[in-house]
């Protein structure tokens, strides 16, 4: 085994160049999944990665349909008698492009710049999809897979992945396994090698506000109706107290308090002040009252307005009370609260809070509940371990603030813990304009999938 | 006299066609003055006019070009010995047409569907302007003008009439005269003409919050500074208290109080509560506490939220904190108010209030201060004269929600009072989607035109 590992370091070592040339193939696939322009782009990145999947020799690669038309793929290989089965997660779809004009190169046009690659899905999370599809390549190609391996990947993550749920309750037979491997993640910097064990779930909604029937005059009738802009605005600035607390009822009742040691760990980790304020580029930064940036960050809730859009927005002044407001307004959720219970809160602070003189509507987007995983079990141990090679030192615990719903879904539906690594920095612009991935990161994250994988080797 | 008056008001009536077919061409002229992209359509639209006041046989016609390329059409007929001379306001550029979907027909298609035109323009006001072009007609085909006129017709109403003042002010031998009038206005019913004698001023702002450097994940970054949005949210709900008043510091210092006559007055108005609900076809009506509606929209100083853009606002979710959020916000003065000030108030007001963990900056788009005229001049008495007239009934003295800076800059440069009476009506849906003019009134206020101009001669 010591040959093979050095082997299949060797491999990954020499096929550097030939691994970018995949890489930049499926990044030219322009996968959004919010956008029903891109479901031919989504179809055609979901057949890629089978393609991958039947190159590694793994059997039973198939696209599973689903409702929305965004295929699961799926593939195994269960050849390793005795081995444990590890579930390799991923997704192929990607978050929008928008704002378009303040992109630096083509967001599918993946450029290289110094040490980094550009473009939409780089780091989130093609990119890390294709760390686990590469030690997987450099093991098959070096005396073959020390374990055994499922593979799912999911074309509507972005999307809050409205179907996964139902198909991962339907296969609970296919997706059986010791436990799951999900590098939809980050490091905290580059030379900080990262374990995420917790994440947050996510409640995200769409407010509307509506007044009169129509636009109106802002002079014939300013002072007359309650702007539906106004009043939003008054409704999503009462949603935090003076504190920075969220004020919907309820909203902290479930919410599970930090232990004193895990508080300790937290306050050991380098994401200080100075640290969150160089990656936001924020003039301060601001949060609950009574909990450092990291604890805010990763281990309580949050509510944020994600979008708004009212009246008239181009060039110059319109004189108009506009018809209708709406607001994106997502919470970040932490064990052990509910979605469905956040939105029965916004419910209820809206009936509460909301005046007569406006109608409201709220449709719920997205949705998916938080999670810890035990930091005990082997595959944990077994990712700490190759980490501590690929880095010379012991990698970092986190609580994450964004949400894998499907870290929980794999927890309540097939039982299983993920081990959660993955090789983003915090400064890749995910979700944004000039996304990129690190390489040097990139390649270090397949030497450490390599040895995770042997490492599992009983 | 007698004579001219029957024949004047024959000669509009048989040519009630031909007029129409002239408001259609003016009103299928997209000069919306807010858009660069419509300058060859502004230039157009002036050019339109002036070749109506030539056809009238105007002298001295001609475009003064302004500094941002919205001619001024210019015209005058100064045959009537020892007769008065009125100076005609008017402005042949338009509000933008957005959004478009919720137009039933074409904005610059006019379409009469029953006893109203559509287009944009038709009230506001291409239609009124037509009327006074139409009644002078009358009365030159069938004997001559009994006064003196000037023509002042301007292509940047809807932007704040940037050049006009400059215009005015350098101008003042040429457009000096006994009275202005501006039927750039409407009635409160169509069986209640209506005669405005103040108008409230404006003062309209951009605002803009700036947060973090870029848009940032908002699962990673939930909970560390402050969401732009958010901070937007506060600062504009904080504009007004719980009694529904304007809190920039110092907003009413110079608000000129209601007279207990003026009070009555108003209250004998048919605009009351169901009036306004009507109108906007809102929930229920709001305002500032102490003060009936009618006072409101006319007599009293208001805060608006004209348009709302951060983020993302597309279809779907997506989880980003935005790094701005912009607000078109905009008050309605009233005497004696200064724009000026009102500006130095929300800059207070931001210094004040804005938090040390964003940016924000704001700028000043368009401004003109409120008036009064006097009720008891002469071109006031001889356009109440006219509307009694053809209606049967005195006309109602207004005071009027919207804003006409020309009407205050006449009074401070050239010295004069403007009669403000036009043929709009309420439901008009100035501004907005499927603007109209109610043809019936229009060709009302034809004949009111005609009588005015009589009842002026010596």
């Amino acid at each position: 085994m010591a040959d093979q590992r050095k082997a299949a370091l060797q491999y990954a070592r020499t096929n550097r160049e030939d691994f970018l040339r995949v890489y930049e193939e499926i990044l030219s696939i322009p996968s959004i999944s919010t956008d029903p322009e891109h479901t031919a782009d989504i179809q055609r990145a979901a057949e890629w990665m089978a393609a991958q999947l039947r190159a590694l020799g793994m059997q039973q690669v198939q696209l599973f349909p689903t409702p929305t038309n965004h295929p699961v793929v799926y593939g195994e290989w269960l050849g390793t008698a005795g081995a444990p089965t590890v579930l390799i997660y991923g997704h192929y779809d990607v978050q929008p492009v928008d704002p378009l004009d303040l992109w630096k190169t083509g967001p599918f046009e993946p450029t290289i710049v110094g040490d980094n690659i550009f473009a939409r899905g780089t780091s989130d999370m093609k990119g890390q999809a294709l760390i686990t599809l590469k030690a997987v390549e450099a093991l098959v190609e070096t005396g073959g897979l020390p374990v055994n391996v499922k593979w799912l990947f999911e074309g509507e993550e972005e999307i809050g992945s409205p179907s996964l749920d139902e198909f991962i309750a339907r296969h609970k037979d296919l997706l059986a396994c010791d436990f799951a491997v999900n590098p939809d993640s980050g490091m905290i910097g580059e030379e900080y090698p990262t374990i995420t064990y917790a994440l947050r779930g996510l409640a995200y909604f769409e407010v509307r506000v509506y007044g009169p029937a129509h636009d109106l005059h802002s002079g014939m009738y300013g002072g007359v109706v309650h702007n539906p802009a106004n009043a939003l605005a008054e409704l999503i600035a009462g949603m935090h107290d003076e504190q920075g607390r969220v004020t919907l009822p309820g909203f902290y009742d479930k919410v599970r308090r930090l232990s004193k040691e895990e508080r300790e760990e937290i306050a050991r980790l380098p994401t200080d002040e100075a640290h969150f304020l160089a990656q936001t580029g924020a003039p301060a930064l601001y949060g609950e009252a009574g909990y450092t940036v990291a604890e805010r960050a990763g281990a309580r809730p949050t509510l944020d307005v994600n979008g708004l859009l009212s009246g008239f927005t181009g060039p110059g002044s319109k004189t108009v009370i506009p018809a209708w407001a709406m607001a994106k307004i997502s919470t970040r959720l932490v064990p052990d609260q509910d979605p469905q219970e956040v939105h029965q809160q916004l419910l209820r602070y809206l009936e509460t809070h909301a005046p007569k003189d406006i109608r409201w509507e709220v449709d719920e987007l997205a949705g998916g509940t938080a999670s810890i995983s035990d930091r005990d079990n082997p595959g944990v141990q077994a990712m700490a371990q190759a980490m501590e090679t690929v880095w010379g030192r012991k990698p970092y615990f986190k609580r994450e603030g964004g949400s894998i719903p499907v870290v929980a879904q794999m927890q309540d539906l097939l039982g299983v813990e993920s081990v959660i690594a993955g090789f983003g920095l915090p400064d890749d612009n995910v979700h944004a304009p000039n996304e990129k991935q690190h390489l040097p990161s990139w390649y270090r994250g397949i030497d450490a999938y390599i040895h995770f994988f042997l490492n599992l080797k009983p």
